[in-house]
């Protein structure tokens, strides 16, 4: 009997309208032409339970959860989530693309909240509670212009509310906050300028992808 | 304007069957008696966002979490319970009785997963991020033998299928933990013999509180 290799774990990363469920497909697809069982998931969710605390994160005012509690409930789903969905298809072999990962936790309770974040500390022990030494094979970091991504999301007509009720000065903490994470970890991340057409970032993608697992 | 001095919070803990609920509704009538606003409450719920975190807890099957995740949910709960209803009632000047809070955490996710639970580091960590310093004022833990408590349980007629669900082992880890909880926080749990009459557990009960705030 040969051994199953193991697949690899992508995560994109990024403000709204960077693009990243766009990418998400192209990468799917690429991957599927090369012969590789793909599995596309995001966060928070992407398991039954774990949706389940999706719902009560993204439901509610904006002052239901403070940053500490938000934490808390990612990091159950995102436990829930590795353990159910994420880790058994990697060691089935399969590839699994994450629409957000522990980095979004990092930009948005850790920076997102100015002086009421969550110390960097704290998340890093939470997160080695959650999961270990396990980290992404891969991270694409979207970048883009607050002002540029806002318009693509009221361009496509949904979020609007959302994305207007929070103020630009929190997108952009975001934005720096993203460039940070792509700085301190320079071997998982890669910082992709999103301005570029859907085409070439994808071929950006692809060509990292490529020199990386091929 | 006299200052409003601060409300206590006192804490049941204990397994099933051990007599909490009664106790708890004896000591509220004994402190109403007294002058004294009280606030009934539980965990994990207590507060609106709280209780819609202990629907997760409470429902699916018995593996839906694991310690960790339990962990994380019980925590979210504890520090929304906090932050929306505890303190601000502290700060009000009531007393608040919560049956259960943070020893049933250090409890059933600490010791009742035996090799599976949670260490003792994480508890304490995860505990320090929810309510950094605050603790209860006193926390009286009803002792009971379980195969007591499993009698009284099955005797008024209701949870018996989820108690019998968990085996005997189980929750005497339980009974254990609570001893070492009692035994490693002195200054702040009472011990209690919970084989007493209701009516003498309620006496010894109202004694302490009487020997430490009045």
């Amino acid at each position: 009997m040969q051994m199953q290799d193991k697949g690899k774990f992508i995560t994109l990363e990024g403000g709204e309208g960077a693009g990243k469920s766009t990418q998400i497909v192209m990468m799917a697809d690429f991957l599927t032409a090369k012969g590789i069982d793909v599995v596309v998931t995001r966060e928070p969710g992407g398991s039954p339970d774990a949706e389940e605390i999706r719902r009560l994160l993204i439901s509610g005012g904006k002052d239901r959860w403070d940053a500490v509690t938000e934490l808390l409930l990612f990091s159950a789903a995102r436990r829930n989530h590795l353990q159910k969905k994420i880790l058994p298809a990697i060691n089935a072999g399969k590839w699994v693309i994450s629409d957000r990962f522990a980095d979004s936790t990092t930009a948005y309770q850790g920076c997102g909240y100015g002086e009421n974040s969550v110390p960097k500390e704290m998340l890093e022990a939470v997160y080695k509670m959650v999961a270990g030494e396990f980290v992404p094979d891969v991270t694409f970091i979207l970048d883009i212009p607050v002002d540029e991504g806002m318009k693509r999301v009221i361009a496509r007509g949904e979020d609007k509310a959302r994305f207007e009720q929070m103020d630009m000065a929190f997108h952009e903490k975001l934005r720096a906050a993203y460039a940070k994470i792509a700085a301190d970890n320079p071997d998982r991340c890669v910082l992709v300028n999103a301005l570029n057409t859907k085409e070439n970032i994808h071929k950006e993608l692809v060509k990292i992808i490529e020199q990386r697992f091929f």
